[in-house]
């Protein structure tokens, strides 16, 4: 029998360049709000969503056709921008068979970092089991990379990265300490997940834009079973791309 | 009434540059063992303990009177030395009166990346009153500096940052994601702290070496009073030196 293959959870970005991307499938996690939103976007349509670290980047697509350009800086929709971060805002077709341009504070520079991978997916809870059993069945060494906010730390990440932890874990070598502590703050909040969240930074930066609406939806279990997965710099439904194979 | 100081929790070195120096206290933690180790010398009577961060570094002081040379490398005494890093190598006499010259794989690294901060002082478990009620008296803006393992998050220093806070969070303004889940996680621990560590890798790790000893000797709280503060590039007791003015 073939030996386990390992899971980690890398609590930053900044802590990336500290881990082999060779051969390895990395989970992009920013549950407030990007990955969220990414997976709202392909599971209500969009061919595609293409994530830029820039607005400059964004801006670029403006001309093109079927592309929807959106984004986010410190929590706030930018200046000028049609679209934010919000998953309610691509809803109701909006982003049907069109592709969405997203630059975020934090999310869409993790994916960018993450490019070297084997795989590279996006994950939030609204795709939780989906992607944990994409997990499993791929088998590969798997990095559940935290997006943080600025390169620092981040409650909400760590915790959804601990629930993966969790339901991973005998399926995967997973003995790091980042991953032991993950999934303690995970069985920490999961009894009261929304009052645990309250007590984040995040929370706290969001509730004071007044979205508090997105942040309940954000942390809501398995809406959808769209696997985003990177392909040519692009996130796209990973059971259609097997489909296509 | 005066704004509280901040308290935060740095969970890696690698992170220490996301955070201003400047005007700060850092508390650097390194609990299995360097941190430890270091109070234990000026305990036992050291006049100082200069902590350097390489091997060659260390090797200058070899002809200098009354130096100690000490260190570790993954664990392990270094090859040569005539002492490694187990606080029970500096007992009985040792190092009173002498200067110990200490090369560590983590927390030597730690004190040297902080040198720019107003105050640098070590902690661990056995000081962690001392330490505790120098920074309420020094009421500074502090870091809370875990020495990790290789740059990584670990599992024995956060939660001991964690332990800090705790104590600490009604006389500072402790509000970020890093203290929060640190917190967490020492009250996680603190029924059975020897079983919880026995979860860290680095716990795994040591217990390997067979200093199990070591371990239990560094979780054991409030032996001294010792607060090992940097001065001139080497650690003397706080208390002495305020003594001194």
């Amino acid at each position: 029998m073939p030996d386990k293959s390992t899971l980690d959870v890398v609590l930053t970005p900044n802590l990336l360049s500290l881990y082999p991307l060779e051969g390895k499938v990395v989970v992009v996690i920013d549950v407030l709000r990007a990955t969220t939103t990414m997976t709202v976007a392909l599971d209500q349509g969009a061919v595609s969503v293409i994530p830029v670290e820039s607005i400059e980047e964004c801006l670029s697509y403006k001309d093109k056709p079927n592309h929807i350009l959106a984004g986010e800086r410190g929590g706030k929709k930018i200046q000028g921008f049609a679209y934010g971060n919000s998953p309610f805002e691509f809803m109701d077709g909006v982003v049907n068979g069109k592709t969405l341009v997203l630059t975020t504070t934090n999310g869409t520079r993790a994916i960018e970092m993450s490019k070297s991978a084997y795989h590279v997916i996006a994950a939030g809870f609204l795709n939780f089991s989906a992607v944990a059993n994409w997990i499993i069945n791929e088998s590969r060494d798997t990095l559940l990379l935290c997006s943080g906010w600025r390169d620092k730390f981040n409650l909400e990440d760590t915790v959804f990265a601990g629930a993966m932890v969790n339901y991973l874990k005998d399926h995967f070598l997973a003995d790091s300490d980042s991953a032991f502590a993950a999934e303690k703050l995970y069985l920490n909040s999961r009894k009261n997940m929304l009052h645990f969240m309250k007590q984040s930074s995040h929370y706290k930066r969001l509730a004071h834009f007044g979205v508090i609406n997105d942040i309940k939806y954000c942390l809501r279990p398995d809406l959808t079973t769209v696997v985003p997965i990177l392909k040519n710099n692009a996130l796209v439904r990973a059971s259609f791309e097997t489909d296509m194979a």
